[in-house]
C-alpha cells in the first residue's frame, strides 16, 4: 500500500528529511548515549542556536526542553502565576489553558469568543493586577489566529504583566517579535514535522525573576521542571529529566534544514499555500471558510464547515491517501482542518486542492 | 567506525529489534498519525496488554503512559499524598524523590542510609499516619536492590498506607507482586531497550480513589496528569496529552518480542549475567564490589570500586567499544557502573567480563 500524505493538524506529515537523520541517529546511536554526555549536549546546543537564529529570538531568552506544550501551560502557572493569569479564550486550547489554571486554584480570568471569532483585546479590559497575559498565535482548534500587532498593543498597556504565546501550529511560520513577550512555546510534531513527544519553552529573563520571586514569597515553584532548576540544568545544554534525545537530535537537525532553505522562502510559502486553501474552500459547492474575517485566517490550519456530514469529504480523500482533519470537538462532522506546514511543499497542497475540487 | 556496545545504566544499549521496528514504524507512519486515532490507540493497548501479561499485573490495575519516571513522581505526590510520605533513601535517585516531596511543600519523612548500604525497614518505624510509602527496587546510582519481601512487610504493617515502588532499571526483570503495591513506575530507556521519552505508571484502584479523595477535599491535584483524567484517557487507551506515539509503539513491539522469549528465560540470563560480572569484579586486582551484602546486590546493574581513578578503566574499554558507566554524583572518578539489561546477551557480558579482565 503506498504510503499516505498527512494533512492533519495534530501529528501531521513529518518533514521531509526527517527519515534521512532517522538513519544517521541510528548511526551515531543517539537513542543511545547519556542524556548528559557531551553527545546529547551538543544537539540540545545546535537546536538552541538554530532556533534562535531561525526565528531571531534575543541572545538573553532561554530554551528549555519539556516533553509537550500541554506540559508547558502547567509550568507557566506554576513559575510564573501567584493567582491572577488573564487568558483570551477563543478555541478548544485556549480555553483548556484558562482550565488548568482553574484546576491549579488560582484565579484566572478571560476574554472569552465564540470558535471562529475572536475576542475583544482591548488591552484596558484586562485587570491592572494580572500576573500573566496568555494567547494562542494560532487556535489549531478553530484555525483563528491572533495578530502580532495586538500582543505588542497589550505589551505596551501592561508593561510589567508576562505575556506568554502559544506557538504551537505557529513557529515558525508566524514571524513573532520575541523581545515583546516572556513565555513562547510550542510541541515539536506541527511545524517543525517531528515525532511527537518534545515541548519547546522559550523565556525571557523578566520571565526566570518572576520565578524566584514567587519561590521567595514561600510558594512551590514545583521541583525538577522549576525555573531555576530548567536554567541550572539548561545553561549546560541539558535536561533536566531523560527526555527525548532523539527528538532533540531530529529537532537540531530539521531546524538546520530551515536555516538552509531560508524562513523568508517557508514564510512565502505559507502565505500562497493558505492563500490557495483558502480559494479553494470559497470555490468548493460544498465548503465555506468557517473564520469570516480574512485577516484572523490561520497560515497554518485552513478550517471549512462542510454542507453534510465533512466524513464524505474525509474518507473520499482518504481513499486517496490524503488524511487531513475532522472538526474539533462539537464541530467534528461538521468541518475538515487542513494544516499547511512547512513539509508539506506547494505542490502536494495544490494537489491537495485540485482532488478536493473534484469531490 | 564500528558501533559502540553501550552498558551504561542511563540510556543504553537499545533493545536488539529496536532497529527493526522502527523500520516497521516508518512504513507504518506511526511518527505521523493522530495520537487519537484507533491506530495509535491500538499500539497503546497491545502495549498494555504485554505489559499485564510479562509482568503479571492486576487484571483491574491501569496502565499510564506519562513522559518519564521523574515526571511520575510529581504526580504521586500530587495525586496520592495530602500531607505525609515516607520515602526510603539509599541513593541519588531516592533522595531526589524525597526532595520533590520537601520542594512541594509536604512533610516527607525518610529511612536514610549510605549510599551502597541498606536503610532499617522495619515497618515499625514508619508514622502511623503515612499516606504513601516508597522505595525504589533498584537503586540505579548504587546498584543496591530492595528485596520485595521486605516490601510485602511493610505492606502487612501498613496496610492502608499506598506503596509507590520505583522500577526503574528493574523492572520486568525483578519480579514483584504487583497486586501488593499501589504504584509502581519506571522509565523505557532502562530495561526495556528504548529511546528515552516514555513513563510508564501502573496504578491500583486503591491509588485513584485516594486521588479523587484528595481533590474531594479541596485539594488541587493538578490538571491532565491528574489521575481521574489519566483514568479518563486511559480506559480509551489515550493519552492525556500528545505523547511519544514511537515509543509507545515500540514498547507494544518489544514487550511482544519479550513475552516471545519468556520472562523466565530473561530472569534466568539476568541472574547469570549478574553472578558473572560480580565475579569478575571479585577477581580483579583493581576493582571491588561496591554493595557489600549479596543480597542486595541488583541483577541488572552492578557497582565497583576502584583502585585510583576509574576514568583509566573507563577509557580503555571505551578504546575497544564498550562504554560502561561512572560512578554517579560524588563517586565519579571512583567506581564504574555496569548495566546487564535484557538486550545485553549472555555472550555479550561474557565478553566484557573477558576484556575487564585483562584491564
Amino acid at each position: 500500500m503506498p504510503k499516505k500524505i498527512f494533512f492533519t493538524p495534530g501529528p501531521s506529515a513529518i518533514y521531509f528529511t526527517v527519515e534521512e537523520h532517522l538513519r544517521t541517529a541510528l548511526k551515531d546511536q543517539v537513542m543511545e548515549v547519556n542524556h548528559r554526555s557531551t553527545q546529547a549536549e551538543g544537539y540540545y546546543k545546535t537546536a538552541v542556536e538554530n532556533l534562535k537564529s531561525l526565528m531571531d529570538i534575543p541572545e538573553d531568552y532561554q530554551i528549555f526542553f519539556l516533553s509537550s506544550a500541554t506540559e508547558i501551560w502547567e509550568r507557566q502557572l506554576q513559575n510564573l502565576v501567584i493567582e491572577n493569569s488573564f487568558h483570551y479564550c477563543y478555541g478548544a486550547f485556549s480555553n483548556r489553558f484558562y482550565d488548568f489554571a482553574a484546576d491549579w486554584h488560582l484565579k484566572p480570568q478571560k476574554a472569552t469568543a465564540e470558535f471562529g471569532s475572536f475576542p475583544n483585546t482591548d488591552p484596558s479590559l484586562i485587570p491592572a493586577d494580572t500576573e500573566l497575559i496568555s494567547m494562542a498565535l494560532n487556535e489549531t482548534s478553530t484555525g483563528v489566529s491572533f495578530p502580532t500587532e495586538d500582543i505588542y498593543a497589550i505589551r505596551k498597556a501592561h508593561p510589567d504583566a508576562l505575556i506568554a504565546v502559544d506557538g504551537v501550529s505557529a513557529f515558525p511560520v508566524v514571524d513573532l517579535d520575541f523581545s515583546q513577550v516572556d513565555s513562547a512555546y510550542f510541541s515539536v510534531q506541527k511545524c517543525f514535522g517531528l515525532p511527537a513527544g518534545l515541548g519547546v519553552w522559550i523565556v525571557s529573563p523578566r520571565a526566570i525573576e518572576k520565578s524566584e520571586q514567587k519561590r521567595a514569597r514561600g510558594h512551590s515553584i514545583g521541583s525538577y521542571q522549576a525555573l531555576p532548576n530548567l536554567l541550572k540544568n539548561g545553561t549546560k545544554y541539558q535536561t533536566t529529566f531523560t527526555a527525548n534525545v532523539l527528538d532533540i537530535f531530529l529537532l537540531s537537525k530539521v531546524t538546520g534544514d530551515m536555516l538552509e532553505k531560508g524562513l523568508d522562502v517557508i514564510r512565502r510559502e505559507a502565505k500562497y499555500k493558505s492563500a490557495l486553501l483558502y480559494h479553494t474552500i470559497e470555490q468548493h459547492p460544498k465548503l465555506s471558510a468557517f473564520v469570516p474575517d480574512k485577516k484572523l485566517r490561520s497560515e497554518t490550519v485552513a478550517v471549512a464547515n462542510t454542507e453534510g456530514d465533512s466524513a464524505a469529504i474525509i474518507n473520499a480523500l482518504k481513499d486517496k491517501g490524503f488524511v487531513i482533519g475532522n472538526g474539533y470537538g462539537a464541530y467534528k462532522g461538521k468541518q475538515i482542518r487542513i494544516a499547511s506546514f512547512p513539509t508539506h511543499s506547494k505542490e502536494l497542497i495544490e494537489l491537495l486542492a485540485d482532488t478536493l475540487m473534484t469531490l
